[in-house]
């Protein structure tokens, strides 16, 4: 590994070694075994590069991805470490690193892209096809005490924003990214399918990009309470009824009193789908952003004629600073998503996996490392 | 009707009126009176608003929609005229008309929006909710021998570009306007499915906006060598078999020798939707222009997980004045797309929408008035 | 006048007819016969058109462009009418206004294009070569108590919305499409240079636009208080010396602690002007507003080296209903700047522009009709 | 140097250590000793990077910029190479390169950017303030037998595109750039100022990109002449007093019959900017490439009263493939822009210079190495 930036995290069997130290205390990391198998286990480092830092991770999040590793095990010929929402403190930095220093407390972007392809060098480096992502294999993710990662993707987190919040910016994004490419503006009245983590997160970034009037749908009426009391003005609960669209989608209409401009489909099923491109005004735009289903039955040609673009939304780019900021102005308080918290024990995390996994009133699961 | 723009084409049961004369002449049009029943009897036009000019048409093509109205008759309770493919001679100027004189050869862009709306205003008139657009009921088309239309949607003909060619500035604005909101540029691949009447204006449209290279699939090899003689650098005949997705999208990627960047579906079926979504590189764009199918069940999330956005277009903006440009300057040859002529009696019309109803080599059939 | 769209405000000699009656009351304008010299003087207004309305002004602001009418009177040989920034109540609809009725109240866009060229087609209709605009030489303005004006040029005012405020979305409106160019969000740090009226509304505005920081400079001390308690993060009191700008600009950047992405130079003399381009970060934008200089020496070269681009700002486009947003939704607060209010009689009238000319502490000099 | 990328060019003052061997033979380069003095002498290349080639060179041009070197030699404390306009043959390959291999044919992008930095990841490498820049001290540049370079930055030329052709990708860069920046397509009609070489490369840019008509302007004639068979479709002789740009405008306009969408100023003299900030159409655009005045007076705010915006233009990025593709296809032919050649020897080296300095009849002198 000649040059470093986070080569860190492409998986190395070295992780097996167990009575390898670091310095004086092992790193330890939760290693998926198998099907619901988690062992804490000893991850070796590598060697820090030039540009990397290497962090003592303190909040990571739960993902729906996580959770999903968690019960179908993608890999199964390698030991594999997932996680990839977090935020640490610098412990190290390397050589040529001047942005930051021993003691910082600092957010994580999960993706090393290349930057030496097309799509890096054009500015769109989340859809760079080299991308390395904490997690995604067969690169390790970060439920570890530690990990090697390139300083220009740890960004500095404020006095006022907690590690917990910085762990945040990894699903803020998501929304951020939506918002930025769906021009979210003090003129797009939004229309938000789904209010799960990613609807409620998507409306948060609505909110702050100026969105003049949200509506958010859900079948789930305590989540669509949830919605409202993070400042939706207008929740509908709607059925998962294909039959209902049109009604439904008049009833969106009403409620808003004008045109949608924006709607994002934070679920991806066909109804969401239906309803989104129904729902939105000639000229405007729908962000899909939930993968529930691959293919799907939708309305696509009349949309198409009133140039209602669908707009495709893969993970961010370039998006913690705005974060960040968004966090420590008090723009948006993401606080009230975290609803549990667990320790970095054998037993705990087993546990959180099976909260998250679970659902219901957990939005998101927290490890404090 | 206060102020004349256009207002002309509203279908005024005057048209009946037999005997009446515009004139020395009476002006004829062509009435659908019920299913493939076309009659040519006379109709009575406005006054001409001070805005507005008086054309003799000369030249008219048949639009797909067109036979559509020819075949199922839309509306019932009126007789109707349709065709909005056409140009012709100024036979009369309003007041306040500057930029035209009688005598001049112009193509007429069909649509007459209401100026005053935000989408009017904003730029996207040709989302009008009000727009009154030749032969779409209630408004009357140009199968007729005069028309009154307003000045700024007449646009003058150089020399060298025919009346035939004028009328053919319709079609070709749809390929314009996909091309523009797909960006098409010296740096974009094209994928184009379907080789129709659509398919083949979007081809010369992209190569007018510099596309290097263009890839054409259909299911018929006689509308290919079409293609291939008009420009295209490739040809793929591709099944009607879904199953044959993932294979044509492979072939296609092959001989191009490098992603395509922008693709437009000119069907609007399950399969060339499929298809092309599929062969777009991450990032691209794929425009949707063939709406022969209202729903359609396709893998919109890969795409969007690849950010591959899907644009709608409808009808065009702003197009006449640039497609008389690649007329005028040889950068268009949209001559070889007229493979019939017919006169303006009762026999050649009827035989005329036959014709074009057959469909087989028939690619654009066109009234010679 | 064949077509009536606010043709009305096209100067017409008959203004000077004293005894005619407008029904039962007569209309009534302040006309500016001289240098400094207005009298208050019958107007003859035209037929309403089907698509326009009649107007009772209730509200109207003095712009500076009227005080330099006023001081200069650029047109000697007919009588003219100016005032622009306006709001009434509406007190008769055309035939075909379907939008608005009698007793709404309405805030006034003043200006009505032509809406056919190329400009406005291409919805960019503030550029329109044949704008007639009220107040703009031969149009008459509308410091009047009655106006005939385009439904679609007249904004409904929600209940919360004064019609002071009303008029106020006519200077907010530059500031609107000035932050709209130069794509302000939450992403944008942003320097405004000039704190008069108009770089005290691009602050109202830059800041409902989302800008994080705002920085705010000026000569004049008293007016940056103002500024800072309308809501700038940072205020720099700047000299009028050239020499300087380079210790100028490293306060605003040292102030700002980041770089500046945005710039208005809203004052438009060399000074601000080289202090804008010198401040904003490579690949940001300025905005030149002010006008007070023709030819500038300015250090453009180095600034385009940096692909720090010069965006020019005309008037505004389609503004009205997002300022009458933030008005409605409290994100603006407009008032603090209606400085002083004056009646509509002859002595009112003459010291209202007295007093805008004095400048001073008066921002924004507002008439009640 | 932990990781290489390029980090070859940074000067080493080993350059001076005449004796050294790089394999069997010396690797040597025009060394600027001090005012118009060079001196051919060993240059000691570092070890390639794992994402590094070693490029032997074998075209090299001479840039404005390395001729303002040459005569003011602008660092005076170490030796330094210059040149950056190249194409060679790949020697050596890094281990983990894979999109090139020994013998190929290779231009060269000459700026190294960090692809850290915010400007990097935002896709605006260019403006990147790390950047290491062929000949851009300290960073030396490429007039020399080999050079080391990243991989990502050395473009394969087909084989109908010589390795002078190559070299000349460089300057057409920033006339590609420039197109872009200014949105040049089939609807653009494009006025040039100044036939120099960056003059005639834009045209030829600008008639790639689609333009329908150049108009270009320049003081000498014989540089007209060339631009005419270049393809330009007006040539206008200007004089160099700015009293004359109210009349050379109205030439301009007239001659081109039609508004000027976009200007490009390759001059960067008041009298160049301002004629084309008149001549621009409202609404238009105006690059400013050329740098000749630091300072200069121009109409800048009756030119932004007409949102005539002004577009700064630093070098370019990711131009190469378009440019290959525009030099492979016969869309752009470059080759009558070379008009001197010269060897590597010491002699001809400072000829080289001598002739390029003195301008004249010299567009573009090409080194044969």
């Amino acid at each position: 590994m000649a040059h470093g930036d986070g080569g860190a995290q492409i998986i190395c069997m070295g992780g097996k070694a167990h009575g390898e130290e670091d310095g004086v205390e092992k790193n330890m990391a939760a290693w998926l075994l198998g099907i619901k198998t988690l062992k804490i286990q000893p991850y070796h480092l590598p060697p820090l590069g030039p540009h990397d830092v290497k962090v003592r991770i303190k909040a990571l999040g739960i993902c729906g991805s996580d959770v999903h590793h968690f019960k179908v095990k993608r890999s199964l010929t390698v030991y594999a470490i997932f996680g990839h929402e977090c935020a640490g403190i610098i412990e190290e930095v390397g050589s040529e690193v001047k942005s930051l220093q021993v003691g910082d407390r600092v957010a994580l972007e999960p993706g090393i892209s290349c930057r030496r392809c097309n799509l890096c060098k054009g500015g769109r480096y989340n859809l760079c096809p080299e991308m390395k992502f904490f997690g995604s294999p067969p690169t390790n993710g970060s439920l570890a005490n530690k990990v090697v990662h390139p300083a220009n993707l740890c960004f500095k987190l404020p006095d006022n924003v907690s590690l917990e919040e910085g762990a945040m910016c990894e699903p803020l994004s998501v929304g951020v990214h939506a918002c930025r490419r769906a021009e979210i503006g003090p003129e797009t009245n939004v229309l938000i399918m789904g209010a799960g983590p990613i609807g409620l997160i998507t409306l948060l970034a609505a909110r702050a990009f100026g969105a003049p009037r949200v509506i958010i749908a859900d079948v789930d009426d305590q989540r669509l309470s949830i919605a409202k009391n993070l400042g939706a003005d207008e929740i509908l609960q709607v059925s998962s009824n294909l039959q209902d669209v049109e009604e439904e989608v008049l009833k969106i209409q009403t409620a808003m009193g004008s045109g949608i401009d924006a709607s994002f489909d934070c679920v991806g099923y066909q109804k969401t789908m239906c309803t989104a491109l129904n729902a939105t005004r000639s000229g405007g735009k729908v962000c899909l952003i939930g993968l529930a289903l691959t293919e799907m039955t939708v309305p696509l040609t009349p949309a198409a004629a009133r140039e209602v673009d669908v707009l495709g939304i893969f993970r961010y780019r370039n998006t913690w600073p705005l974060c960040i900021e968004f966090l420590g102005t008090g723009k948006i308080d993401i606080k009230p998503l975290i609803t549990h918290r667990f320790g970095f024990s054998q037993e705990e995390v087993e546990e959180a996996f099976e909260t998250s996994a679970r659902g219901g009133n957990a939005i998101k699961v927290m490890f404090n490392l």
